[in-house]
């Protein structure tokens, strides 16, 4: 059976040593001390090993089931549900007047990687519940918020998003849902919506849906679109939960993971709706959702890398198969355990040195979001809208790629249900996909967020990452290792920046074929970055004599392969952009 | 519901074009026309078609059960294998002295490419029968030939290879089975085999196993591992089937694809067992079945590309989304379809120009065994063994990726059952493990085929790669886009494999270290040379007059694709092999 090992003590080095977080600027932050932060993390991961870990197999396999209209999740999923709601988890970011925590975004991002490596499936329900009380919190009325948030911060409620319908997945402007206006001011929700996260279940008693859809006479396309409240129960005056709503989960969808999670059809037979905001500015509201959502996804992916990487590794150090090359390491037994070889080790490491730098690169970002929320800074806003398509569709690729390598880590048993090491797989596989798939974060990024503020923001990162080289030049042991590694990456990046502002303009095509190998590229500079940072971190903590020095060694160690065998990559992605729309675009449609 | 489409043009330019094969001095290759490998093809296609990819699905849905010892394969599967059988199909390249057709191998890999596009797990019923055919072929006596021999070419009795138990698979000098000699010169085989594929079944009325044993007494380790045939039911002297053998399926195995085939664990108690060849002589047998099963597997990884592809393509041309960035394509539809959008070209320009170029470098591969075979030449015998872990390692590899890649096209619709896309991920991905995992795959090609003859044979790799440039070099068509890019990358594998002749004596960790980059540098390098070969078939088929320009076109476009933005990988893989062991090995066990 697969295990968990809530990764405590790499959370901290990321949050103090790299980060600092309770010297940094931010209100909030300066609760943040290492005694505070311990104490959270470690009962977050016991939660995730105790409460949600056992049930990530037993979910999987029995899965959601629909009988009557009622979606039943799997044994045990409930009884979870409540003690994850009870301990107050579902409520750590949220704002204080409606019951939640008021803790930082950074501690919630650290908290919600632990969850989602134990039980991806389950904490589904809470993360989208969340996103729905983003959305509400950010565009609602008054009434709405004190309406539904107390019972959506504490998950009494969930929470959906509901855009995508059978004909229209990326393309919004082509949705049918139809929102004809009331009297009383509400509206008449009709229309089927698919791939329904969460969208019926039996472990909240309400269920408040948000529906994207157009309200008759106007524009068309996306400037059509309005964003709804629509309540599974009505919500009568005093709070109590009146009539049901005419709305039914149709179908649940056969998937290739995520069994835990009820993927639902939802039908709308002229429900009643609440809309959110102005009348046709949904889209708006809805990537307040979606840019949250997009980071929690790039999250997702990473973590289940970092589970997979967990039980990989405790195959390599107990499986017994041949010997050393070198000479016999184990000569007590019949051979060697595996991870002497290697090219197990190049596995490994290929895994370690991804999730790692992972981890950094994304509660970096989460702390770019808490400045910008809780400080209003808005170059940290743009610097993390510049780099979520990079977080979403980098760390879902890689973290897919990390959990195929830990399965190939076990051989033959990696293939078998029993080691669970296919599920995470499977598992992961969706984040590549749901909240825009990785090729759309690629156009956002190339299309729009290179452009934003006139191309500062990106300047902005170069020169952050050329001012930290010039900062610790100086430094021997970081300038071979991994400032020079670092350099030439960034140096890339920029060619492939400025091959797209001289040929995008005359031909479109000449930058959006190279979009997706720009994510990558952009991806290992910034994990390049956070090594570099890491690895900074990590000699200033040998030099000021922590006494764990196998901690910071090895993390030197991690680091320096990082730089070594996967920074190399900006090269190919270079050339494969420098290599223009023809190669691309040169097939008419019908002779593929 | 997903599609199968037979590509018997593409298969026929590879054949004729690329490898002009009835010219080739080849016995039996001489009845290779155009006209004969059609008709093969075209019937080969519509069993593919008609018989097989109907079952693909509903058999993954159902798989196989286990009840009272006897295993239950899905609904239609007895009936189309009785059908396969009756046709022929399993005897194509089968020796006629015992029922066999006697086609050369490249047409039986062609059919088989056809064969797991369309039914994977379901082919592997034949394709293992086939395995312990050749291991029988090649080393059985003559009473054993005449008796095992004409059934299994029929397929009406199955074969299985017996490798693994639970606590060895790679290494096989730990297997613990026991062979007990008996007075009449049979043995008595005990012990426990895991990962059997077909190991149990009702499609045949008796199943030939191939078991690997250790005669007490023997040798250690592989050097006293014997290869036996132990009938699930004995053959009486008149040929019928006498009594059951003391074996038995002790469970199946719940895994992540291949669901339509029976995966078991199979107990030994006692059995009857015949020797085949010499005592502990039985590693050399089996190598005879697995090198043609690598070969085998590297076809069915990217087999699956090609169903995958073929899927995705058909999605891109139907799904409107979205407008083209450089005009409207579509202005009578509300979108256009995604096909018109630069990054769905990138993702299907990846799948369609691996799964061509792979096409031809396993064909290639098989007309070397045929050569090997049939015009006992050992100079392609040292080649194919040279090529073998690169055909299994990288076309399974790639052949997953393209999967993946095929699944991405759809986006949502990728990730549920209906469309089929997630089953193919599912069942390719065991090609990366089973046979060998692909890190034995570069450990065998690093360690071992690399020095093969004093390195000869990798020399007249590198030799027949630079004759073909120099011959071709005056081919203004060809050059800059094939003939160039093909040099620089040679020119890398060339680098690696001198750095592994610099370093590896010294350290062999310096070449193990870099084994999986070589194995993947060696595969661009091959499709490089393919593609190449198949550019030059190409243009010379439109300066010759050819009808079909758009086909010729077409094939050119998909090369320049391979040449332009896959190729230049060769650059990473040589970067992270010349980084040597230090980054790899750099850490203690107990510090990951």
């Amino acid at each position: 059976m697969p295990i968990y090992d809530a990764p405590t003590k790499d959370m901290q080095f990321v949050l103090h040593d790299v980060l600092d977080v309770s010297a940094q600027d931010i209100p909030g932050y300066e609760d943040l001390d290492r005694e505070f932060t311990d104490a959270i993390l470690g009962e977050a991961g016991k939660i995730a090993m105790e409460v949600m870990q056992p049930l990530n197999a037993t979910g999987d396999e029995e899965g959601c089931v629909l009988e009557n209209g009622v979606v039943r999740t799997p044994k045990g999923f409930k009884e979870a549900f409540d003690q994850v709601r009870e301990g107050g988890w579902t409520a750590l970011d949220c704002d204080p007047e409606y019951g939640g925590q008021g803790l930082p975004y950074v501690m919630s991002t650290a908290v919600g990687e632990m969850f989602s490596s134990a039980n991806m499936a389950f904490n589904m329900y809470q993360g989208l519940t969340h996103g729905a009380y983003n959305a509400i919190h950010a565009h609602g009325s008054e009434q709405q918020k004190a309406t539904y948030l107390p019972k959506m911060v504490s998950c009494e409620w969930g929470g959906t998003m509901n855009l995508t319908e059978p004909h229209c997945g990326t393309d919004l402007g082509l949705i049918r849902t139809k929102a004809e206006p009331q009297e009383d001011g509400s509206f008449r929700i009709s229309g089927q919506k698919i791939w329904i996260s969460a969208g019926e279940h039996d472990m909240c008693d309400n269920i408040i849906h948000l529906v994207l859809a157009k309200i008759p006479g106007g524009p068309d396309g996306v400037k059509g679109i309005s964003l709804f409240i629509v309540p599974k129960f009505l919500v009568n005056e005093d709070g109590s939960l009146g009539e049901r709503n005419s709305l039914s989960c149709g179908g649940l969808e056969k998937k290739m993971g995520i069994h835990g999670n009820a993927t639902c059809v939802m039908n709308y037979d002229g429900a009643v709706g609440y809309l959110i905001g102005e009348e046709h500015k949904g889209m708006r509201a809805m990537f307040t959702m979606m840019n949250e959502a997009r980071l929690g996804v790039g999250l997702q992916g990473y973590a289940q890398g970092v589970v997979a990487y967990q039980n990989a590794l405790g195959f390599a150090k107990d499986r017994l198969q041949g010997r050393d090359a070198t000479g016999v390491k184990a000569p007590e037994k019949p051979a060697d355990p595996i991870i002497v070889h290697p090219d197990v080790r190049r596995n490994l490491m290929d895994q370690k040195s991804f999730v790692e730098g992972a981890r950094a690169f994304t509660f970096w970002g989460a702390s770019l979001i808490d400045r910008s929320h809780k400080a209003g800074d808005d170059e940290a806003e743009a610097m993390i809208s510049l780099l979520t398509p990079v977080i979403k569709g980098f760390l879902t690729d890689k973290g897919f790629e990390t959990t195929v390598l830990a399965q190939q880590t076990l051989g033959g048993s990696g293939f078998t249900r029993e080691w669970g090491l296919e599920q995470f797989v499977r598992d992961c596989r969706i984040t590549m996909i749901y909240e825009g798939t990785n090729g759309i974060q690629s156009l956002d990024l190339v299309g729009r967020k290179l452009a934003q503020n006139g191309g500062k923001t990106v300047m902005a990162f170069f020169e952050m990452v050329k001012a930290f080289i010039k900062e610790n030049e100086g430094n021997a042991a970081l300038k071979a290792d991994f400032l020079d590694p670092l350099k030439a990456a960034s140096k890339d990046l920029q060619a492939a920046g400025m091959y797209f502002m001289q040929n995008g303009m005359k031909n479109p095509n000449a930058a959006l074929s190279g979009s997706y190998d720009f994510m990558h590229l952009f991806g290992h500079v910034c994990l390049g970055l956070m090594w570099a940072r890491m690895g900074k971190a990590a000699l200033t903590a040998l030099e000021g004599g922590a006494s764990d020095t196998e901690f910071y060694e090895t993390k030197l160690a991690t680091g320096r392969y990082y730089m070594a065998r996967q920074l190399p990559m900006t090269g190919t992605h270079l050339a494969r952009i420098e290599s223009g729309a023809e190669p691309v675009m040169a097939l008419e449609a019908a002779n593929f």
